[in-house]
């Protein structure tokens, strides 16, 4: 059996990507054009990533709930900025069996006006608010191009809806839920995060402020990782929804929506990963371990499973009929971060090979000494892996103060670049136009110190652009 | 604040279920025609029943994928009695934003079709059997009535679908998901079962033997609570699905698939819940204990969370503005395992009122004592219902022996009846057709010891019959 072959990230880094979803059995294609299957490994790393955000948003008292998945044609246009971002991308159910419906409904893109039908029903006074609801879905967008994770027809994804009494509490919700997956993406996938405000431009159809967490692959391209919006009472007034306040007048909550989807799971690809295959950061990965028995070692195997299981280490033993150099590869591709290499021979030496997954490291320990170095690698990996993107990215930030110096990074350079901002949409579109390169987020912190990098005329702010998935 | 009123269980059942859906805040309806909105304890409940079985899953080998939602007209028609069952209440997708589909797609109203497409793939020689695949989803029927759980055009569910190497592995495997369906119903929903065979008749379409779990409600109609099926190799021949076995020759593998559904919650309802509303066994209820402090209390509230978080119990606490009185029967309606009252005088006399929901009994203990004694409560209710759910089934299961018997008992009585048959469709559609009372399951374990109670002619089988949701 031969391992197979994953094209080399520098050369052919949109073949690399490929290759590593296919080779570490993360997805397949499907017949049913423009959807993806999730196989076991791609879809337990989902499930990672839904355990820690189900715990986060639920200690931070949200609940969560099941809406339906058709939206009426009728229900979708009540509010008219966000059905003309939508509708040329719905899936419209128009039979049942073998009637035609009276009225077609799609399938929903995003939630909004589902949650806003049911707001306005349970919620009469200040008494009923806040309301903090969350719901794990699948949603669909009819695109024309698949690419796994990054763009198919189906999304799984979460989408939190609130609605609040002041204005204040829901921008406050919008950036806990901001924080929250900042905090979830730098601390567990272990990618480091560039975040802020969204232009008008390329905000959410409806939304007030849409919040944006952009990640860094290591192509020097942009991945929309996360956004959390504000959408003040656009959607509450367009939909009639009202409270009786306590000083006794009726009065329109505000409202925010969050969401993040599998779309990460390319990021761990794409940020981590390297010419052997996925690399995941230990605290996501379904299993920390994988252990490779070589020869008759049964009786030791059995000890190592009773530790691990004792710290609550969760693992894989590759018991295959494979030669061990498959098998590493493997372990290799499918991103263990440690594999112990269980060898009979060595064991006779009272030695085994621990193989850390982040920098291909072999270190030899007794076999008591196991335990201790794996928790060590762990942790070791886990950080190992945040410094190193961290590092790459920063080295791919650059700054441009004229046009010029923008139109040449964008020609020999990936990265995101800084500029000076004048707020026009124009020069927002030349950019796009010019260098294929899109706003990522307004960078609020920093002062803005010179003219428009675009026009020349006064700037306003200062603005990341980078090139997208 | 007037608590709602819920219609008397004896005097209206199918009002009193619909009272306690909504009183108890499991469901609400939705403006889109057919579908169900699942409300925060609705779908706690639901979460939990995840969290066991999925464990139950994974310890037996099994691994979670997504399938796409769709399923392509052609990829549907692959198996003949497989599409005869499903395609009249298919909901059909046939345009893509603005553009006409080549082919039209119906969201997936189950996906052995579509693990099928995936299977043929992946499967290539004996070393890539057992396949032991789950997956939780939304599936459609476009169903022309709703109630809540029991019937509507989406309905959250975990389909399991399974391939093997030989039929007895199949077989083997078809049982054991079935055995842990039993087991989950009994030992954590606490509802006694009747599981066995279904007849040739109300068998899914598409398989070769359908293994049904039984759940009476309070009200003597049966609900089918899981169903496991054998396929033989009906599909995988249908799709050209082949392996290479360890000698050399091509042969085609053995399929199963299995399932439960949000329905699992209806039969809670309709099992335990009585006229105050909804009684949840501890096993599966999201919040055991509900504490509703009275006066000020703020320290001992805070001496008694402490004490429920350190033994991992999980509870809610009623902090809002309304009265004692309301709280209790809103405690009640939503079925806390445990209520306990927190008042300020009665803790000046060191005392504590706990509250069993199964019995409304209460207890009055000193502070110290309360966690003891809700360790033990919560034990003694989830025996209790059970207990009192098996009396209640066993003494409505009736026999049969003659056709006037079970005329007589169809008129007068509600429950299951046990009959001889002859094992003809005629006999099966008779009973329908007279009593509306439909097959149940084949009762393997007893002997047969007179003629059909039908017909007349020669018995091959002992049934159940009943009416059913």
């Amino acid at each position: 059996m031969e391992v197979k072959k994953i094209t080399n990230r520098d050369v052919d880094f949109a073949k690399w990507y490929t290759d590593v979803c296919m080779n570490a059995d993360l997805v397949d294609y499907s017949t049913v054009k423009g959807s993806m299957i999730i196989r076991p490994l791609g879809y337990a790393i989902w499930e990672e990533m839904q355990k820690v955000l189900d715990k986060m948003f639920k200690e931070t008292g949200h609940e969560n709930v099941q809406m339906p998945m058709f939206i009426p044609e009728s229900l979708l246009n009540v509010e008219k900025e966000h059905v003309e971002g939508f509708a040329p991308e719905v899936a419209w159910v128009t039979h049942g069996g073998a009637e035609k419906l009276e009225e077609r409904m799609c399938v929903r893109p995003t939630s909004e006006v589902l949650f806003c039908d049911h707001y306005k029903k349970i919620i009469q006074t200040y008494r009923d608010l806040p309301k903090l609801y969350n719901q794990w879905c699948t949603i669909v967008r009819w695109e024309k191009t698949t690419r796994p994770f990054l763009r198919s027809r189906e999304i799984l994804w979460q989408e939190g809806h609130t609605m609040h009494r002041t204005k204040e509490e829901a921008i406050k919700e919008t950036l806990r839920m901001f924080n929250i997956y900042k905090t979830f993406q730098e601390n567990y996938l272990a990618i480091p995060v560039i975040t802020g405000k969204k232009t008008e431009k390329e905000k959410f159809a409806g939304a007030e402020v849409t919040y944006t967490i952009e990640a860094m692959m290591y192509d020097g391209y942009a991945l929309q990782n996360g956004t959390s919006h504000y959408f003040g009472n656009h959607f509450a007034e367009a939909f009639g929804i009202t409270f009786l306040d306590s000083d006794n007048t009726l009065k329109t909550p505000y409202q925010t929506s969050w969401g993040v989807s599998t779309r990460m799971i390319g990021s761990l690809i794409m940020v981590h990963g390297d010419n052997h295959g996925l690399v995941l950061p230990p605290k996501i990965a379904p299993f920390k371990v994988v252990i490779i028995p070589i020869g008759e070692v049964a009786e030791k195997l059995a000890e190592l499973e009773d530790n691990l299981k004792e710290s609550g280490i969760t693992y894989k033993v590759d018991n295959s009929n494979k030669s061990p150099g498959y098998k590493f590869a493997e372990a290799e591709v499918k991103g263990f971060p440690i594999r112990i290499e269980l060898g009979e021979r060595d064991l006779k030496n009272n030695q085994v090979t621990l193989v850390r997954r982040d920098t291909l490291e072999k270190i030899t320990v007794t076999f008591a000494e196991i335990m201790q170095n794996v928790q060590n690698l762990l942790e070791d990996i886990q950080i190992n892996l945040f410094e190193t993107a961290k590092k790459r990215r920063d080295s791919m930030i650059y700054e441009a103060s004229t046009y010029d110096e923008l139109l040449d990074i964008a020609k020999n350079k990936n990265g995101f670049v800084k500029i000076n901002w004048c707020g026009n949409q124009e020069c927002e579109d030349k950019i796009k136009e010019d260098t294929q390169m899109k706003s990522r987020c307004l960078i609020e912190s920093e002062e803005v110190t010179g003219p428009c990098t675009v026009c020349g005329k006064k700037a306003t702010t200062r603005l990341y652009v980078g090139k997208q998935y």
